[in-house]
């Protein structure tokens, strides 16, 4: 990477001085557009053609990875003005390091031909990582160009589901006869004339390519040359089938500090291999989901999309959002002869709904945290979820006390002051209770505990706190 | 790691294994407790220990990130049984791998003479990984007992800041001569007889220890013995200071494809090295530990501590909540008359306050993301911030007309409907206002954007849901 800045400081500098220069030429075009197309003379055109190749430069000067964080950033004409300047030799892997719908959006405003040549300068391994955003029939011209086995490596590789090792794997891996001895191998590797990256270890095969074991380059360093491979390579390291999940395939990545591992498929035959920056991008991408998650966004959407194309996105999620609310006012509904008789039940009740609701919220926040690291499983969720109902008991007395005495205070009614205390506590046990029967479930029936569980949990603890407020003092006080 | 397993099927049968041994274990403890201690026999106590030998086994079988991982499930007594049965070779890495709650609990469990004991068995970067965790005398004895310069490194590495890559960094890089040859660096390599892990890269240095480039461990592989370091190295590669801020060096860790990197002084002189494992841990916790914090958690609560100290640890975020849901409750107090009049408006006035509420809480896991991926700066946030206004009007438009159409369907009063629609889309336009302010504001002010930002943004759809609702209805219904 001869064009790799030092420091995030420069980099953010110079994206900085891309994005200005950027929003100066669009003003350019903006006031030349209002002035009508006839006005637009030969010298505006030609400063116009030397800024964009200003552009251009400043933007190829960048590793892929920082043109796809540049063009997040731009407005959709901006950057898809920008995207133009990017050259081919680095506009395939700026869509893989792109968030999908930003990639799906800069596929769709390419023309076939441009894309055909971004493929064919893509290696085989990071074509099966964009081949999602590409249209099928420009991906099947392009097959036709590929040698048979390249092919169908690349077509097994798309095949896999998209959250499996086979999909993030790549092909690059060094495999070495098991016969052969280290001067063997530091030949086959200067004959190589380069290592790919993250090549820490080297796979062992037999004649059948199924793995044997791997030699980490260190030991050819380290030992005679005529020191035999089978006597110094690793025979139990962790490997993975192209099937396996790739979560999974990350936490062994983060507990065995492990750089690059080997994928084998059933008959134990090296098919390709993981390494730690794909599976870093991956545990990156998974954890920022998270949040957006919770709150039933889709992760893939494009921060600088159009509004129409967003709010339609969010629908279903508002719908369904309006809907449990409208039920959980059904419930207040129910208690409108009560709420005529004393009116400050009506003033008091959204507390309970709230405290309810944040409480819970914690609750689900850490069962999602502790399901996905794996520390909350059948032996101890008992335990754990006793506790979280001792924690709601325990602030549900204290707390709910408090607002008693307040609710008291402002009222002069003890019965209400009583009613809001009992009413505290009780939604408080409720939120702890929906807080880990949501997610838990979820997880047992395999979905993700963290998809739209705010709402579901939302809607449960506005309901009960309105119907166990109302209801009490429908009771005692009227 | 030739106690690696293989799958994580496998890891976590054996997890399982010793969670059913332990379990067991205590049940018979708890009934001989019960039977009174005098009749617990020998043949009792051998069996006892017998069993606790077996789960040593076990446990020391494991590597020391899948022993925090069980350490962590486990409920407090059976944790502290197994944590006594960790053997000293790995005690330290356990408590560097488990989170700090879990941590800080196990070393408050061990007694001095153990923890100086596993203190000495730890490497000395690992050391000032878990140097928050032991208590300040026995670190104190413990520095006593390394070398002066060893010394002097640890206790410099102890004092950068917590999110610093002085924390993070270790002190095992590999210096080279910038005179030497492949040759000189094959031979002070086979003298050294190992490599540490994730070395993929050794450092170039001059004779002030100046870093000068980095050489890329495969170069030796593949150039002549009589190669000079100099003309071989990367002179430009990413190089980190001991007070850069951890997020960003993450960062480029994941732009740069980075495995390890040196950490150098203001001087320019090399003092350690980062590397990828250890920024991949960062990145995990960072992700996860978001959405605790949104919820206002404290992400290093031990997931199992007592329930006593979880409750008092959630007291001031509970007391937070319940005083915004106090003032909100105010606003509709206000108008109390209002709602005497018509009941249908407590009925009704929980929905707008919902909506807000989930509306605003998708803004804001876009921007605290957006600006936690950096995709959010001073160049984009006036179009960002128009188009989720824009979704905001559009979605108000389009939902509100729907709640209109419910709310006059429900009570016959055509004002009524037109007030709720008028609400929801208003309510909306500040949810969107607010989501942006507050996660915006909080980064400009260098807080963290995420930290309570929910309670603050449902504290402020909630007030204003009732009273534009409220207030709408007061002035066009009564």
């Amino acid at each position: 990477m001869p064009d790799t800045p030092i420091t995030e400081d420069r980099l953010q500098a110079q994206i900085q001085s891309i994005i200005t220069l950027l929003s100066r030429e669009q003003m350019v075009t903006d006031a030349a557009i209002q002035q009508s197309t006839q006005k637009r003379d030969l010298v505006e055109q030609l400063t116009h053609r030397q800024h964009m190749a200003e552009v251009a430069n400043r933007i190829n000067a960048l590793a892929p990875a920082d043109i796809a964080h540049l063009l997040e950033m731009l407005p959709r004409d901006q950057r898809r003005a920008a995207w133009e300047q990017v050259g081919l030799d680095k506009a395939g892997d700026v869509l893989w390091e792109a968030t999908d719908g930003v990639a799906d959006a800069l596929a769709r405003a390419t023309d076939r031909d441009r894309l055909l040549a971004i493929c064919r300068h893509l290696d085989d391994d990071d074509l099966a990582q964009i081949a999602d955003h590409v249209p099928d029939d420009v991906l099947q011209q392009h097959y036709l160009s590929l040698a048979p086995e390249t092919r169908a490596w690349v077509k097994a590789a798309v095949s896999y589901p998209d959250d499996s090792v086979g999909r993030l794997m790549n092909n690059d891996q060094i495999a070495v006869d098991q016969n052969a001895t280290v001067k063997d191998v530091l030949k086959q590797l200067r004959r190589l004339g380069t290592l790919p990256g993250q090549t820490n270890r080297l796979f062992v095969v037999d004649e059948r390519r199924r793995l044997k074991g791997v030699l980490p380059v260190k030991t050819l360093l380290l030992h005679r040359p005529r020191a035999f491979v089978a006597d110094l390579m690793e025979q139990d390291a962790p490997r993975f089938g192209p099937e396996d999940n790739t979560g999974a395939a990350a936490r062994a990545f983060e507990r065995y500090d492990l750089v690059s591992a080997p994928v084998v498929d059933d008959k134990g035959r090296l098919i390709g291999r993981l390494t730690v920056d794909a599976v870093m991008d991956f545990v990156r991408e998974e954890a920022e989901d998270q949040a957006l998650k919770r709150e039933g966004l889709n992760p893939d959407e494009d921060l600088l999309g159009p509004i129409w194309k967003t709010a339609r996105q969010r629908w279903l999620w508002l719908g369904l959002n309006l809907l449990t609310a409208f039920i959980a006012s059904r419930v207040i509904g129910v208690f409108e002869g009560s709420i005529e008789q004393l009116v400050a039940l009506a003033t008091l009740m959204p507390i309970i709904a709230s405290v309810g609701g944040n409480t819970g919220n914690q609750t689900i926040a850490i069962f999602i945290r502790g399901l996905a690291l794996d520390q909350i499983n059948a032996s101890n969720i008992r335990p754990l979820a006793l506790k979280e109902v001792g924690v709601s008991t325990v602030n549900g007395v204290i707390w709910g006390s408090v607002m008693g005495v307040i609710a008291f205070a402002l009222y002069q009614n003890p019965a209400l002051g009583a009613v809001m205390a009992a009413a505290t506590l009780l939604n408080l046990l409720v939120a702890a209770v929906v807080g880990i029967g949501v997610p838990v479930t979820m997880n047992k029936l395999g979905r993700d505990p963290a998809l739209g569980s705010s709402v579901l949990l939302t809607f449960v603890t506005d309901s009960m706190g309105f119907f166990i407020f109302l209801g009490l003092a429908t009771v005692f006080l009227l």
